[in-house]
Order: C-alpha cells, then sequence, then structure tokens
C-alpha cells in the first residue's frame, strides 16, 4: 500500500477548473509577458476581490521570486527588511535577499509572529541611536499569512503592524504562499480587501493552493513602484507566455475557488488533529489553518513514518520529533479515512 | 475575420501530450523542488538525447531566469560574459546580468552570429593587456542557437569557438530558447550531443517549443557547478511544484516530439517565405530556422499588418521596416492556407 | 641618470603644505568619520568656490571609490549609467559599476567626449522604444572633466547636455579625477560655480592634483542623495581617520592652491609639447590640459623609452605606438631642462 | 580648560615617523597601485614579521573596505559569513557585507568572541541538515583581534576555531583593526606568525594603530584570492597613489615600532583602568587591550563627561550607561596626569 502522503500542500497538480481552462484556451494565440486577455481578466477579478480597483497585479511563479523581487524593489540602497526570526526569508531562501543586496533584519518570533512591539521597539532602537548612519535602516516589515507555523495574523495586529509602519515611515509586505488557508480558516479574521488595505504589497499565493505554479503580486497603489515589470525582468521573474499564469489566477478567483479551496484545507486540517489527539498523539503548537505540526515521541515518529510522508520540522529534545502534516485544496474525505485506518492500525 | 497570428513562437499553448501528461498524473503526489519522478524521467531522456549519462539537469522557468542563473554562476567575480552585440543578454533583458554584479562585453556580430575569431581577438586583446588587471576578464562565451536573427551556427563553427575558449580557458554557453528550430532545420548539422560536447553549459528552451513553460539546463559535468540547486535558490529559479517542468520536458523527449516540434515549424517557416517571395516580399535576412524576417517598404507594413500580426524589427531607413515572423511548434497547414488569401486578397 | 618619469600625474607625493597641515595638526584630537572641524572648513571652502552654500561635501580616498559610489546611489535600480566608449568607468575600472548592478551604456566619443546630441539620440530611442521596458534605461549621464584624452567639455557643451538630462530626466555626473588641470588650462571656460549649477553630482580630484590621496564629491542639492553617508559606508568608502582627507582639502583651497597647481601643470605641459615638436615628434592628439599623447614611431618610441618613463596608449597601426606623458602639480622648470637634454641628446 | 578626549583610538594623526617617511620621499615619483618601492618594502617588512615568506600583502584605506573585499573575495556565492552577535560586520558596517550578496549569520557570543563550540554547533546543524540545499551554507568564520569588548582571543582558543574549519571546510579571517593592541597586551599569547599560520587571511590595522590610515592584508597563501587586486579594484579600494600606504607600514614595520605602539597604549589603559577603580569606579568587562568599559551611574556619566570625551556604549539599565574610553599609541604620561586631576577634581 502506498504512503499517505501528508508532506506540504504542493504535493499533488491542480484544480481540474486550472487544466480545463488550459486545455479549453490551447490554440487561442495571445500576446506575451502578461499583457494576455487572461491575465487581464485575472487581474479584474483580483482587484474586485480586494476591492481596491487600482491595485498593479503581477504574476510570477514562486514564493521565493515574489519575495526577493518585492523586497528589492521596495527598500531602498540603504535599507533592509525586518522579519520574525522564524521568517522564511531568514532561514528557507538560501540568502536570496541578501544576493539583492539587503540585509536581513530579525526579532523574535512569538507564535511564528512579528508583533507590532517588537518591530516597534526595534524602530525606536534604530531611530534613536546615535551610531544609525553606520547601521541598517529598517524599510520594509516582513510578515507571511499564514505563518511558517501555520498561526494567523488577527486584524488588530496587522492594524498594529501598519501603525508602526506609518510612525516610522516602513513599508508592510505580506507573504501570501498559503493565503487561501488563512481566509479559509475559521479563525481568520482578516479579508482581501483588509489585505489591500493595510499592506503596501501582498502577494496571493498559487503554487500552495490549487495551481500549478504561480503568485499574484497585489500592490494597492501601483504608484509606489512604477517599474515593477523591469524589475520583475531583470530577476528573471517574467513569463514570456505569462497567459499560463494568468489563466490559472483567473480560475482560482472565478466562482469563489480560492476561499472554497482553503476551506477544504483547513476542514481537513481540523479533522487530522481530531483523528490524531483521539489516538494520544500530542500538538507541537495548536494548529490555526491547514498545517498541523505534531510532537513526537522519536518511537512514534519512526512507527508513523512507515505509513504516513511527513515533514520533519525540528528535535526539540533528544527524546522527541516535531513533524509538519499538511491537509491541501485537494485532501479528500477518503484520505482521512486511510488516515483513520493507518492510526488504528498502528496501535494493533 | 481574426487576424493571423505569426508574432512569436510562444502565442499559444502547448503541446497536446503536455496537457494530457498533466491530467493524467493531476491527483499523483511527488516530492518537491525537482526531486520527483517526473523531472528524473524527464532527465534520463535528456541525458539519452545528449549522449551525456553523467549530465546534470535543471528546469527553470524562463529563457531569461536560465541566463542570469547559469552566468551568474559560471563567472568568477571578477569576469564578463562575451557576446555579439546582438545578444539578447546584452540588450532584451533590462541588465539582469549587470544586476548579478557582471559587465556584458561585447564584439560586432556577424549575421548574428559571434565568431571564433572576434572571440578570440577579444581574448588575446584581454590577455595581452599590460592593463588587464584594471580591467573585466572574459569568462564565459555566450552564444544562441539559433541566434536573434534566427541563424545558426555550423559544427565547424561551434568547435572554433570550444577551440578559443579552451586555449583561453573561458567557458562556452548556448542560449537555447529556440533550440528545436535549430534541430529541426535542414540546414542544421550540430546535434544535441554535439552541444554536450561542446558546451560547458547549455539550455534547451520549452517555452517557445511548445511547453506552457519552462527551459532545461544542461550542465554535461556537474563539478563544474557543484551547488546549483542552490544557486537557483537564490535567484528564484526553484520551483517548489517542480514536476510540472518535469513532466513537460518528459512529454518533450518522448518518442521524439521535441525535434518533431521543430521541424514542423521550420517546415511552416520554409513555405511562408516562399509565399511571401511570391507575392513580391523580400527577405530581410536569409531564412534559416522558423523566423522569418522581411524587408517591407512602410506602406506594405501597414497594410500587411491589417491582416497579419507581426512582430516589429527596427526601421533601417526612413521609408522601410523591417519586420518578425515566426512559424511554430502549432503552425498548421490551415494557417498557410489563409495566409496565402491574405497575400492574394491584399492584391485585390 | 634616473629617468625623467612624466609616466602620470600622481607619481610623488604631496603639495608641502599639505604635509605641513598634517604634521601641525598630528598630535590634536578629532572626532572620527569626517565629522571633524578640518572637513568642515574644507566643505566651506569648497562651498565658496562652488559658489553653493548648501552642497553637501564628502571626502573618499580614490576616484573608482568616488564613482561607484556616485553612480550606485544616484541611480535606480533599473537605470544605468551613459557614458562615452572612451569613459574610465567603462574600460579601466575593472567592472566596479556593474559589481554594483548597473550596466554602463556607452556611444561612441567624439575627442574623447560625449556629445549632446549623442546623449539625446541614446535617450530618444530608449524611451520612444515599443520595447524599452525590457531595456536598461538611461538614469545618469557620466563624464569626466578634463576627459580620458585630455580634453575639455566647453560651457556651452556642458550646458548642452544638462538640457538633455533635463529633457529626459536624466542626471548629470562628472568625474573630476584632474578638475585642477581642467580649472588651470588656457582654454577652459567651465568654473566651479559652473559644474555646480549644471551637474547633479561632480567630484573634485585631489590624488592627481597635489594631494596624498582624496577625491571631494560635492552634491550641490543634498536632499538628491539623503543617505549618502551611509551609502559611503555601505561601499567602504567612509574613513574613520576623515580629518585625513578634509585637513588636505582644507589645504588645497586655502589661497587659491587649488588654481595654480593645475595652471603650473598646464604650462609645463604645453612647453613639453612645444620641445617635443620642436624635436619633430607629433601629437597623436591636441593638448587641451596636462597630457600630451604623442604618436610615436616605434623606433621613437624604444629609444625614448630609455630616457623618459611615459605612459602606453595604444597602438594605432603596426608600425606606431601613441604615448602619454603628464605633466603635473610638481612638474618643475628643472625637469623641463632635463627633457630638453634628453631630446637633444637623442638626436646626437 | 579643554576636554581630555578618550573617546578612541583614532583621534589623533599618525606616529612622526610616518609624517617623516612621507616627507623623505615626497618628491621621489614612483609607479601606481601599489606597484612601487615603498609597499615592496613594507610588504617584505610584514612578510618577515610573520613568518611567511610568501604571503601576498596588500594595502587598503580601511577596515571596513578591508571586511567587505576580502569576505566577498573569500566566500563563494552559495555561502555566508559566521560571525558572533557583536561581529563588527553584523552591526556596524551598515550592511556592506549584505551589500556585496552575502548574509552574516550570527551566534551568540561569549566576552565578545565567537567560541570554537559555538562555530562547530552551528556548522554541523548546517551540514547535518537535510534542508541545507535551502539553507545558506557558512562559508567563512570572522573573528576579531582584539574583539569588539576589546578581549583576547587565545592561542588555544584559535586552533580549536582553525580546527573547525579544517573539519568542515571554512575560512577563518580575522579582523586587526586594533592588532598593534592585541600583540601589545601582556595577557596575549597569540604572534604575527600564529597568525600566518591559522588564518587564511588577516589585517594588520593601521588606522587605530598610528597611521594616518591604512590597513595591510595578509594572505600567506596567494593561491587563495589568485586575483584579489581586481577584486579590490573592483570595490573601489585600490588607490592609485599606493606608496602613501605602503610608506606608512614600512614605517610601523621598521625596529618593532607596531608592537611598541600597542604596548603603550595597553599600559596606559591599564593605568587608566587603576585610576578608575581608585577612584570607585566600576568597570563593565574586564580590561584586557587598549580599550576600557566602565560601568557608570548615569549621574557618573553626566558629571564626567564634562571632564573627558567617551563613547556612549549602551544602556544595561535605566539607571546605568556603559562607556568605553581608549588609550592609543599617542597616549601620553601627561594625559594620565591630566586624568588624575580630572577624578580628583570630580569628587571635590
Amino acid at each position: 500500500m502506498a504512503k499517505l502522503n501528508f508532506a506540504s500542500d504542493y504535493t499533488q497538480g491542480a484544480h481540474p477548473a486550472i487544466l480545463k481552462a488550459l486545455a479549453d484556451t490551447n490554440f487561442e494565440t495571445s500576446a506575451g509577458y502578461g499583457t494576455d486577455e487572461y491575465c487581464e481578466a485575472a487581474r479584474r477579478k483580483i482587484r474586485a476581490a480586494c476591492g481596491c480597483e487600482n491595485a498593479a497585479v503581477w504574476f510570477v511563479s514562486g514564493g521565493t521570486q515574489a519575495n526577493l523581487t518585492v523586497i528589492d524593489a521596495l527598500l531602498r540602497p540603504w535599507e533592509g527588511v525586518l522579519s520574525a526570526d522564524t521568517g522564511h526569508i531568514g532561514g528557507h531562501e538560501a540568502g536570496a535577499i541578501e544576493l539583492t543586496g539587503h540585509k536581513v533584519l530579525t526579532v523574535p518570533h512569538k507564535n511564528g509572529k512579528l508583533t507590532a512591539d517588537a518591530a516597534e521597539a526595534f524602530a525606536k532602537n534604530y531611530f534613536g541611536n546615535a551610531n544609525r548612519e553606520h547601521m541598517v535602516c529598517p524599510g520594509v516589515i516582513y510578515i507571511s499569512q499564514p505563518t511558517e507555523y501555520g498561526t494567523l495574523y488577527t486584524l488588530k495586529e496587522l492594524t498594529a503592524l501598519r501603525k508602526v509602519c506609518d510612525e516610522f515611515g516602513l513599508k508592510l509586505y505580506l507573504d501570501g504562499a498559503r493565503l487561501a488557508y488563512a481566509l479559509g480558516s475559521e479563525q481568520n479574521d482578516v479579508t482581501l480587501p483588509d489585505l489591500a488595505r493595510l499592506c503596501d504589497v501582498f502577494y496571493i499565493g498559487g503554487t500552495k493552493c490549487g495551481a500549478l505554479l504561480g503568485e499574484a503580486i497585489v500592490i494597492p497603489d501601483p504608484a509606489l513602484l512604477p517599474r515593477f515589470f523591469t524589475q520583475m525582468k531583470q530577476h528573471g521573474a517574467l513569463l514570456a507566455k505569462g497567459r499560463v499564469l494568468g489563466l490559472q489566477f483567473d480560475a482560482l478567483f472565478t466562482d469563489g475557488l480560492y476561499l472554497s479551496l482553503g476551506k477544504n484545507a483547513v476542514r481537513r486540517a481540523k479533522e487530522m488533529v481530531n483523528l490524531f489527539t483521539a489516538h494520544g498523539y500530542k500538538e507541537f503548537c495548536p494548529r490555526e489553518t491547514n498545517q498541523v505540526f505534531l510532537l513526537l515521541e522519536d518511537r512514534q515518529y519512526a512507527a508513523l513514518s512507515e505509513r504516513i510522508v511527513m515533514s520533519f520540522w525540528e528535535k526539540p529534545d533528544d527524546a522527541h520529533t516535531a513533524v509538519r502534516i499538511a491537509a491541501s485544496w485537494a485532501t479528500t474525505a477518503e484520505e482521512l479515512h486511510a488516515l483513520t485506518k493507518a492510526l488504528t492500525n498502528r496501535e494493533q
């Protein structure tokens, strides 16, 4: 029997509506570099969903690409980007931000989040420091929604971060690689229009939320980054056949598909937690979205690994292992049944 | 009636075999970042086609991304890349190479090509110059096959360039954005195994040759770039859902599809030239692959533009316009008939 | 007998007034990083000489350092710097500009100069090009006064370049590595106040004009580069013991020393030309400042090289060599007498 | 009465032997870019002092310049530099390392030092991490001797760091901005030959140790950085009039001057500590070299500041301020007497 694969939310292809759109339009001709009608349609729908009619919307192939292109474009040469120490850009993008010439400044996270207090303290320390001209100036605040730990910023928390940005002249950039799973969470109170209102730039993740690939970068005020097209080109982020990304976001933003994919994953993740805890497993941190973090005894880890593909997360101590399992847009009731069996069998 | 669109070879989607492969495997789960079985299958087939069993093969989303990642990886910090002055990296990639910190050194082209003589003269001048330590050292020779003018390097020309590289310790990198149309040309005498033998790195273009997107970078001796995976990540070139690219190249390198797509385009381009010349139009430069360059009187240009979407190329003088039309993997006999009609009608 | 060394204008130490200033103040204590009173005094004097009371003035150790720091600071990420193809930044700074991520765009020079016509044509071609978003945008015009060929921009020529800058939104940056020799030329009609009025940034060269080392960067409108101090630091251009540079420019701008050093060199260069032409040698290009370019038969070159240290410039053909000899702030009547002897003896 | 200025060790000019050397040779002519005889003489003496006859020795104008040029040259594109979190490159160089495209990786310091244990743990974690290809690879270990807290690595500690480097294939780079004060410390057991044996690159500080400016970069095995000259040029670190730096290091390494300057400062710092503690002040951390760190009540800080210029260091709590005072190569017995008076008067 094949193992159950819950390692991540990008293990499968794309939602069938996307495959259908690609097939249906396959032999139509269109202009290149994101100037085609499908990109335009996707832009219109995303703007509508964000309640932001003037937003610039650009499509790139992946999350690191989005992060490095946006952050490099937002920062002035003497600035760095402030992130929680758990931020994806700091530890898991191989130094992509530094390769653009900018430092990732870090403060300790709180449940995977960068708090407004921590950001304010950092900014105060910098702007109040007599030696600040010899130091890296914070220019952008980087957050991810949901965070690397699957937690969610509340509207109140986001508003507080925005206030810090306004006070110190910083930009707010939100990495939405898994944004569908934030929007689909029962605990979420932050909408797309909230993001468009509070962030300077954010991206709506496709790769991990039902697309073959692609992320949609939203710039509510296009005047902020007047030459972003060229900056994408410079970073190799501009696809010649841009329609491939446009078609996908067009499909994802038709009839609420993006949100419903998010909701499915969250519901399945909730069921997973229930199953695991019912079988005596412990959560490593409380689930809020589609990612479930478990704290396993090493013995449990070995046994479960024979039946389920999980992601190693960290070793909090010598006897335990923290793992991540993820539900996705594609997770089915059948897979949950199979998981039930896998957990039950284990105990026999 | 819709205009005929011959503006480029990336105006349509993908070969149906690719869409089928995506659909057939859609709900299978696979590992991320190009470590999946479809990427592996594509690698095996590409290695076999290149007669190079040890080659490293990596997939990225586009041509500029391939160029900047490879060239940055090949160059040492004090080196620049030598290109014909018509090279894509010099004028049409918005300074992407310079953004990685390296200069594009240029010599005048000959039919769109960088000749071995010009490369040798440049290298001799550098290495023989008493002030060379204050100058940019050539480290990589960049060529494209076919060139930006649709012309082809012969095996003899490529061998001569390799010899220059060996003499001066340079690397040879070949941009194969439209490689299918080189391989499919009746005038071509350079095979994939030749490229694997003569180049340090080259890429096999997908985006313009029948894929939705994607280019396959081939490094015949993987020891040359031992950490290329991480360097791709740093440049945002590594896709999480790598299978999307692997599946496409797996399909393109099954049953000779890549070559046959190239041949189709070349045959159609040949027919186009015949049609245009039969109707009194002049070629701007002789066709060798899938791109046709016409020298139009401005009056002709205006008239034709009402029926056919072409690419503006340049204005050689006040009364004429050079345009490019391209046949592609997808160009059909029906389109050629329609073109016949369009040209005939024009004369009525 | 030691050879006469006319290889360059930086072969000797510093004007004695500079050594005296260093010795007189040696055990005074002062603040670091250019915040000391000597830097302030130098700034006041330079501002006065430029008729520009609000100018920011910064001191760095050398010309390439000045060029890369200023140009990187002036350019936006998608921009490149436009230069004559003979510009120092293009060929003789080892790719320092590209290392900051920017392309050096070139047009053919005219007597070592970038003409307003050439700059305008380049800008028109870029801003009128439908594909410009895929190309490097010109952002700064780089010129040197005197040029690499020792020629001078006239006030009319500079004014025309400024007009092109204004028309297309470009910045004008002037490299004044040998500015004293421009200011001291009998053919010059461009004053420091003219430079402050017409340039966005320029630098007043010290290293080649009588200082031990150092260049003074002048930014007439400091708001243009609000964090230049930090950008200097980032590029390693900020000296801890900044007074060393401040003291030298304080001395150079006291009692007209800088101008008088320039005049001395120009006078001596004129005498050199007279001597050489009287002995039958030909100029390679007409002298305007302190540099003399001679076109020697290779036989002459070999013979002269036994008595005089010159700088090889280029080989215009197989039988001739162009050389540069330079008079400097320190060139004396005695050296001219010795040169007379050297030329006369040669003929015996 | 002028305040006593103990703010730093770079507040004054240069040792008189340096001024004399500059004056004595002022009108001699010499070749540029560090190829002159004075640079050569300095190189010979430094090689002899380091017991390393083949070392490459290069001179640059300042410490940040040395750090960024060396670290950028040592690191491969996918690598970062590991430093204690108190390292100068991390917090006080305005992101200069990141501007070269590399991340500064940090571990918590111990008395200002990066311990071999911490370095080993970091390397083990990286090289043992399954996701390491997505992370920044440590490539160079950066340490400073003395450290930013004036503490010293012992020979045993340095040897242990070297062992970690050898085990994991890392390079060891030592920032010797204040190296004279390490060498001159009564607690030091690390000699220049030890550094040449244990480090891949280190620099001997001039700016803070008696020179007008300048640092001497020592590369024991020149094959390690074969094109360092050009890399200096690219970073603007190459001085045209290189003799200015060569002459100074020639003087500093004649008759043991460098060591004796270090010893003077250390002796004076020791006297300072004795004076302050005799007057009831507390050390913030124990003095090992020329820098004295005091923990002052804010009231004491205010009172002392009226008589003595000190450097603010940090505020450990609301009621106290940590300050740094520094003795230097130039600190005299008279200044110590004046300090005695200043402290005594304060109590009246």
